[in-house]
Parts: C-alpha cells; sequence; structure tokens
C-alpha cells in the first residue's frame, strides 16, 4: 500500500497556511521531538518553543510569532493544532482507502436496503429492513440489527453490535466492542423479585459523533435515548436509557450516565465521573474527572468532587477523620461558643 | 412486522385490572405527557397527579384513588408500576416474535445437544458438549464455550463470548459484549515477574438473571463463580473469580467487585461502585453510587463514601483542607485543652 | 476428553518438592475446605494452618515448617503459592490442549503470514499482511486487523478485536472483547465542534502480556502506545492514547489511563483507579482502590485519595461538613489566634 506524501508546498495550500515553494517531500507527521527530515510537525503549546530550534521536521505549522524560531520551512497558520488536525486527515485518508465491497461471507437480510458505495467486512450480520447509506462501511464480524438505519459516510468497526431500531447518521464513527440500543436497566420490584420491564424505545444518534471502543447505549424504556450532532464519547462508557446528550458535547472514557437525565450542549465531561439519573446539566457545563454528580447542575461552570491523593498513611489518617467531620465542626462551634462567653467584655 | 394491539378491555383483562368494557384498540404505551389515544400510560408517582387530566392517553393504569383524576378509561390495578411493567411483556413480546432456526451459517459442533424450538443466529458459534435447552435464542456471532449449558428460554444477544463451564440457568438475558467465564486475575510473584494461576473453576448462573452490554464475570480459581437467582446486573459491571451474589441482588452499571467477595440476598448496589476482595456483604445491603466498600458489611443499612459536587474553586480549597484534616483535629483538640484550662473555675 | 492426573510423587518432582514415594493419584486442586483425596492442596497463608489437620486433600504443599501439620501427604516446598501457580498449569495445559487447525470458516487474507502450528477459530478475519507467528490461537469471531503481529504461543481468545497495525508479543494472552488499537481519544476544537485528530500511531505489545475481558487500548496519536513485558491488565481497563506501562506492571479490573501517561515498572495499580494524562508514575508505586491520581508520582510508595465508607446518614452529615471545610479550617484559626491573646501572659 502506497504511503501518501506530499511536497511542502502542497501541504501549505491543503492546510491553509501562507504559500512556499519548497518540494521536499513529506510523508507523515511527528512531534517536534520525533520528526524526520521526512516529517511535519507543528506548534501548537509555546511550553515546547524551545523544541523548535532542535527539530529536524522538514516543516513546522507555527503561528506567525514563531515564523522566524522554525529550523527548517514554517507553515504560518492562524491556529497549529486545527492545521495538524488536517494533516492527520491526509496521511490517514489515503492509508485507508479501500473499494467498496460487500464481503460474501457477510449475512445480509434480503428486506436490507444498501446504497451504492457501501462497504460490508466478512461475516458481518445485517438484519431485516435495515437501511444502509452511502460511503457507510461495517467492519468485519459486526452486527446490525432489524430496522436500524445508518447515515452517509457512518464507519462502524469491526465486532460492534447495533440492537433493532438504532438510528445513527452521517459521519459518524463507531469503535470496536460498542453496544448501542441493548435494554435498559428497568425493572420493576415485585415483591422482593425483579420484573422486567421491556424497553420499547429506540436510539437516535447525530452526524458527526464518535462513539469509543466498548461504549455502551441503552434503548429507551417508551421514548428514545438521544446523541446530538457532533457529540464524542470516548472508550467504555455507560449511557443509561432516556438519557440526552446535547451538541457537540465531550465525554471522556468510563464515566456513567444513569438513565433519563439531559445534558447539554458543549460540554466536557472528564473521565470515569458518574452522573445519578433524571438530572440536568446546562449547556456549556465542565466536571473533572471522577465526580459523582448527584444533583442538577443550572449554573455552568466547572463541577469537581473527591479528594486529592496522598501518600497512603497520611490518607488513612485524615480518612479516619472525614469520618467525625461532623463532630468536629460541633466542637469548633462550642469552642467559639465559650470564647466568645469569656472574650466578651474584655480587653484584646 | 404486525404491531401488537389489544383492546382496552383486553389490557384489564390482561393486566389484573378491573373491568372495563371498551373496545378502543391500544397499540403501544407512552408516559402521560407523550401518550396518544392509541396508547396505555400509567401514574406510578403522585408527584405527575396532575398530568392525569390533560394527558391524551387512551386508556391509564391507576390505583383506585385516581379513578375519577383519569381523562379517558382508568385501569385500575393495586400497583400500577407492575402493571405497565407487564403491559411491556405484552407490546414487547409480539414484536420479537420469531420462528426458531438455526442458522445455517452457524458452526455448531457434532457433540453439542440442542433442544428444540433452539434459536441460533449467523455466525454463531457452539463448542464441543454445549447443551442448549428448549426456548434458547443465541444471538448472532456469539461464541459459546465448550462443556457450557444453557438453560430453557435464556436469551442470548448477539456478540456474547460464553468460555468453556459456564451454565446459565432459564429465562436468562445476556447482552451483547457480555463476557462470561474469562479468567480470573489470578498471578503469583515470583522474584518481579507474575506467573499465571491458571483458573480451573467454572461459573454458574441461576434462573431469570439478567446481565447487562459488556459486562464480564470471571471464572473461579478453584471453585465456582456464582451468581444466584433474579440477579440483575446492568452494563460495563466487573464480577471477579469466586464471587458469588446472591438471590434477586440488583446492581447497577460500572460497579467492580474484587474476587471471592460474597453480596447477599436482595441487596441494591448502585452504579461505578467499588467492592474489594474477600468481604462478606449482609443481605438487604444497599450502596449508593460511586462508594469504595473495602470491609466487610455485617449489618444491613445504606452505606456511602466519597463528597459531594461543588464548584470546582472552592472543592480545590476544600481538598487542600481535607489532606490537613488530622492535623486540623489535633489543633482543635489543642484548643480545647487550653480553653478548658483557662474558663475551669471562672463565671461563664 | 481426558482429565490430566498425576501421582503426589510425580507431582512432587515436576513441582521441585522434596521427594516423596506415594502412587496415589491426583485429579485436581482444592482448598483445604473442598479439596478431596483425590486433589492436591496448598498452605499459603498462615491464617489457613488450623485447616492444614481437618482437610482431606490427597497432598498439600507446605513449607518445611508445616510439614508434621499435613493429614495426608506433606509435598515441602520453598514457596507453596508459586508451587500451586505451576500445578495450576499442568492440570489446566492438559484440559486445553487441542489439535492446531484453521477453521475452513475463518477468512484470511492471502497476503497474511501464518507460521506452523497455528489455530485460527470459526469466523475469525485475519487481515492482509498480519503475520502470525508459531503456537498461536486465535479464537472464534475475532478479527486481526492489517499489517498486525502476533508473536509466538500468544493465546487470542474469542471475539477479540485489533485494529491495524497492533503489535503483540510472544506468550500473551488476550481476553474476549478486548479491543486493541481503536483511535485515542484526540480532537481539536474548532470554533466550538470536534475536529478528529486521525490516530497515525500503532500499538506494541511486549511479551507474556496478559489483557482481560473487555479491557481496551487506544492506539497512539503520532508514536506508539506502549504495554511492556509482563504486564498484566484485568478486565475493563482502559488505556488512553500513547500510555507506555512498564515491564511487570499489575492493574486490577475497571482502572482507566488517560493519554500519555508513563507508568513505571513494578507497580501495581488496584480496582477502578483514574489516572490523569500526560503524568510520569515511578516504578515500584502502589496505588490504592478508586484513588484520582492528577498529579505525577516521582517518589515510590503507597498512595490513595477518596474516603471511607460509613452508614448513609452519618455520611451525609459528613460530606456537608466537607464543603464547608475550609471554612471551618479559618474558623480554627481565628479561635487559637483569639485564644493564644487572650492566654499569653495569663498563668496556665
Amino acid at each position: 500500500m502506497a504511503k501518501p506524501s506530499f511536497t511542502v508546498a502542497e501541504l501549505a495550500s491543503l492546510l491553509g497556511a501562507e504559500t512556499v515553494t519548497s518540494d521536499c517531500l513529506i510523508e507523515g507527521i511527528g512531534t517536534l521531538q520525533s520528526a524526520t527530515e521526512k516529517q511535519l510537525s507543528f506548534l501548537h503549546n509555546g511550553r515546547y518553543q524551545q523544541q523548535l530550534q532542535a527539530s529536524r521536521a522538514g516543516a513546522v505549522l507555527v503561528r506567525a510569532e514563531h515564523r522566524n524560531d522554525v529550523a527548517s520551512i514554517a507553515l504560518v497558520v492562524a491556529d497549529p493544532y486545527i492545521a495538524y488536525a488536517r494533516a492527520t486527515a491526509l496521511f490517514c485518508q489515503q492509508q485507508t482507502t479501500e473499494v467498496a465491497a460487500i464481503s460474501l461471507s457477510a449475512e445480509i437480510s434480503t428486506s436490507a436496503v444498501l446504497a451504492d458505495n457501501v462497504t460490508i467486512g466478512a461475516h458481518a450480520v445485517i438484519g431485516d429492513d435495515v437501511k444502509i447509506a452511502s460511503g457507510v462501511t461495517i467492519g468485519a464480524n459486526s452486527v446490525i440489527g432489524p430496522g436500524s438505519v445508518i447515515g452517509e459516510n457512518t464507519r462502524i468497526a469491526a465486532n460492534v453490535t447495533l440492537y433493532s431500531e438504532v438510528r445513527v447518521g452521517a459521519l459518524c464513527v463507531i469503535h470496536s466492542g460498542a453496544v448501542i440500543g441493548a435494554d435498559g436497566f428497568g425493572f420493576a420490584n415485585d415483591d422482593g423479585q425483579w420484573l422486567k420491564i421491556h424497553q420499547l424505545g429506540g436510539v437516535r444518534i447525530g452526524d458527526r459523533v464518535e462513539i469509543g471502543a466498548g461504549t455502551t447505549i441503552d434503548r429507551g424504556a417508551l421514548d428514545d435515548t438521544i446523541i446530538g450532532d457532533g457529540v464524542i464519547l470516548d472508550n467504555q462508557i455507560q449511557v443509561g436509557h432516556n438519557v440526552n446528550i446535547g451538541d457537540n458535547t465531550a465525554i471522556v472514557a468510563c464515566t456513567a450516565i444513569a438513565g433519563s437525565t439531559r445534558i447539554g450542549k458543549n460540554c466536557t465531561i472528564a473521565g470515569a465521573v458518574g452522573i445519578a439519573g433524571h438530572l440536568t446539566i446546562a449547556d456549556g457545563t465542565h466536571i473533572t474527572a471522577m465526580t459523582l454528580v448527584s444533583k442538577s447542575i443550572l449554573q455552568p461552570g466547572v463541577y469537581s468532587s473527591g479528594t486529592a491523593m496522598e501518600p497512603h498513611q497520611q490518607w488513612k489518617r485524615n480518612v479516619v477523620r472525614f469520618r467525625q467531620l461532623d463532630e468536629l465542626s460541633r466542637r469548633v462551634k462550642c469552642l467559639e461558643h465559650i470564647v466568645k462567653q469569656h472574650t466578651e467584655g474584655q480587653p484584646e
């Protein structure tokens, strides 16, 4: 497979940088420290400025102010990180160019409707009445349940499971091990035994959504679970039934969201956060790692819970004190009372 | 596929409600707010009582006391939530009615024994000496390891993995991505290197157990890992080797249970809880979300750990103080001592 | 399938114990409490010493000092737990002996290179240019992406996914549901929308690595994600892009490690720990369960965060006080100031 390559001048044009005339060939991307003469690099964070001089990179994406610090060729752009992101697409796109093809070993229902230019991997299973739009890729051994709909140019990796009636928009990426549309955790307690509440809703996923490896999104109980446009979900996230995640919200790995919670737009939720059910989280809210969110957040801002890491022996003593904290507070209040009584009217 | 439908009178009879005579047709279930004239709804929580008048639902499951508040037809039952759960089965059961069939692309060992009325999906793999009882469904691309046994009417979704010697009872549901019977995490430290302890036990799962998407249940080291009857496990739960979970215990998503811990019957364990190994948890214990359980719980009750969410800047200050908490406690004690000495014998 | 069995004398020889002459047949391993006359047991922990007398085990691995406490035959070794681990291999190895065979239903690229003695399960999919060394087993329905390389005698279970360009060393074990090489969570925020940074690096995994069920290891952004030799990873662990885990480090289930963090050698990281990105963790560091690691650890030692479980009502009061902790500290400081002023110069 031919590796993609571009001249520096072509890259400048493709990435919207100021014009340069170099026809040096660039074959990949590297960090300032690791890049070779045949690689492009970028300066995103001022902290790494001193690496510019020493970098062997063939060309470097920089802001105008660093134009003269580049040892090789400076590609001057407004935002080097955005330009770097665009460059990764150039060097990736061609690597993954495949001819659309439907594997002979895939099992596709006769009632499924496939557009042109669809790729379906070996042993994939496509259920009844599934609709697959143009440019879609379904990976090997993935299973698409009956009645599901996949939008244009969405890429589903290997070993993904979509249950029935899951609607995925256009230009999404769903990684391996993801499970979308499994039953929400709904049970009624019938005299000590759990009576299953069959989950009759579906899942609706917007456009340009990325869903990480091993992430699970449950179907709704009656209405649908909804993931907005441009949402990005990292690996091993759990999204309960009837959750609604607003457009362009980003959620980091291992976060769990309980049922019926509504998360606003443009939120960033860090890793291993737990969010209780039936809450509302305002647009633009930021939640730090491992926070437990047990109440709604109506004012955007940054929220946290937990304690900070410390040496274990010291932590053990503090943990014991935490369990006495209410009592300690009362003792301080009592002291304040006594001290106030004894100092009032006395000279300080 | 024909959608299931019932007259209101039929539903009353099927759900054990007081007899009504309406032959209005009901085709689904909705919330009080969303239900149409062709849908059934229910009043579970008194909080939603004021929605009864405005609901357009064709019929509503209510307790006798709300009989006259229903705008359309009241279906009077002892427990509307239980009746709702039963109704979901009516509207689901028929949707999912399939003719039992064994896919030609499934790979089934000649030594496997399949009862009548078994459904096996495309590309599923059934190992040597597996026994599958009547009414069982195995989803597409699932793998059932050698010697495993699946009880009557159990439904295994697509992309599930059972290793060898896993025994699953009757009427269970196992969701996609679940892995049952992988090796427990057992290693002996042999002079700095980890020597694998091969896991020779199996897994035994009772009847009416639900196992969520991506949940992993490890096989035992020597004896079996055991899940009792009626246990319900949500998504992405981790159950270590030789764990024993008592009947009818419910565990919410992303909880992790370390090896050899015994959890009692009728417990409810919320999401993202961590339970250390070799502990005993009493019957009827309740644990709140994201709690770390590092000691046995011998008295049933409600248990918690962690701190509550707050604005990040305020949290940072409190977190610093937490690391000084032991010292703060000593300072308060010291103050109490001084104050006591100076106030004794003095008038208050 | 014949169960493996050994005489006690053979076991003594195979496990490096002092020679004994018994030809009693041993067919398995049990705990001191559960072992039958036909099973081997072991005394690892002095706490269980009193069980030695009552044990019905046919032979017991013990240290020399407990030689005379064994009711049946003592197998005297330097470290009974290590000897037990070796014994599990004896009783497991033969149970899992399979004839190497490549399933006719596996789909193997014509450009893949397979050594002799390779086992490939039903419906497995092997991509272009994959290299599989001698003695490797690939489970049913697993997918190995283009350009990946699997070292000698590595065992990959069923339903595992390796993306492209994943290098796995020799003698590794990868459990079901694991996903290796999915895209790292890299996005640039382009005026409120997330622009994907295509992940151009790969994953390199050393020799003798164990990877648990449902664990996800992302590919690097530019450079590779690296797992050292002898690393053991439990189930449902998340390893972000460009993480580097040092040799012989052990990580328990459900821990999440954010991108570009370097974890040293010989660390033990307990379950459900969260480790932020771009940190350095020193060799030999130990982290307790559910700790949030938000700073680098440069001194080896034991580290913790969080609070300890307590009854919920008491916890609620302490949690409220935690949010007032900074204020409480100020009040104590104020009290100290007042008390100091009023007691200075006074007799105590």
